[in-house]
């Protein structure tokens, strides 16, 4: 599958970015599905910031659709879908990891481990190559 | 000046970059002032994806009030507003990069230099140093 920018406002690639990710919501989907071990409906609804079943429903579409995000039946319940990261969406950890740094620098009140920042910098490639290796 | 955020959905760090740019326009702006050499409001509104005046405006005042941009008049005429990236605005060219990077992968109509992605995979560190030296 491929996706372009023929339709986007521009061809810019932080709009066609932005025009994939431009929301309050998708990137949230993608963290649980990267760093929380999530891969169910239920799951991704559980989460802190209280995503609403609509909107799951349609930024989950719109995440397959763009070939970030697929689905298949749970081995174990035949009736339970369980979505993952194509290898396209695990390529987005760089810009979660840099979103994360940048946020445990600014954000006063931020939860991102205390010794995020100084691994991070220190062992950038280490650290990427870690959680791909964990991701399912 | 701190932003913290305890009026955010959560204290996660990927949720409080999506609080301060989570729409398809304000990391346009930022693109605009980082890697287009704009700072005026009359240069933001020419840029392809047609900003309109009421959004412009509203993203902007967002994006002083969270310390990523600062304004000034213009030495040549005291009645131009200048706009430019703060410190905590020009430490999110990592970020900035990172999506270039994916975009340029995914994105068949991309209009990122077909040396980009050879470039930043080999050189990540000098080309931020570069861009850096170059911002006012």
């Amino acid at each position: 599958m491929t996706i372009n920018s023929k339709h986007c406002r521009s061809n810019c690639p932080i709009n066609f970015v932005l025009e994939t990710f431009g929301d309050k919501w998708t990137l949230l989907i993608v963290r649980d599905l990267m760093f929380k071990g999530k891969s169910s409906y239920t799951e991704f609804l559980q989460s802190d910031e209280r995503i609403s079943t609509n909107i799951l429903a349609d930024r989950l579409k719109k995440l397959e659709d763009n070939g970030i995000v697929k689905k298949d039946v749970a081995l174990d319940n035949r009736s339970k879908l369980i979505y993952a990261l194509t290898d396209r969406g695990k390529e987005l950890l760089p810009i979660m990891l840099e979103i994360t740094a940048w946020s445990a620098k600014h954000d006063t009140a931020t939860n991102a481990p205390a010794s995020f920042l100084s691994e991070f910098t220190s062992s950038k490639h280490e650290m990427i190559t870690n959680i791909l290796e964990n991701l399912r």
